[in-house]
């Protein structure tokens, strides 16, 4: 497969957006504290991602698509943690 | 202008992932609290939003040079909040 210099680019920015989620997780995973943290955020974001999907496959980008799949998977596991770690406010 | 169906749905899909921060800055706003929010996932996001400003620019998509223009604003917001709201450990 050819992959366009415009094409890596949207790779390169998809990387920087789909893994700012990532230091939150790990952020999570170590202090076991995610009060501060917005569910609604992290939903919002996964809805987000899904309609991107379908808008990166109805102009054939394969930036879009693939990034906002794996950016699913990074929202969920917030949602996930911070729902496990919430804890008690203080 | 005219906006296809396509470009209509990139309004909404960014609508969601731009505003999923949104959340994220009025709990800050509202709690003062912001110790659990990960600084460096809204630096990541930023640099992501620049990014992809730049392919949506190349690409010639409205939908995605608009909203990674709010979207730097929204993150731009969170990390000023976050600073200034991080406040001690506890």
């Amino acid at each position: 497969m050819q992959i366009s210099p415009i094409e890596l680019l949207g790779l390169v920015a998809g990387f920087f957006g789909t893994f700012a989620a990532a230091p939150q997780a790990l952020k999570i995973i170590q202090t076991r504290q995610a009060r501060d943290v917005s569910l609604v955020t992290y939903l919002f974001a996964m809805t987000g991602g899904v309609l991107w999907g379908v808008y990166g496959w109805a102009v054939d980008s394969l930036s879009i698509v693939f990034w906002n799949g794996v950016s699913l998977l990074m929202c969920a596991s917030i949602i996930w943690l911070k729902l496990r770690h919430s804890g008690e406010p203080g």
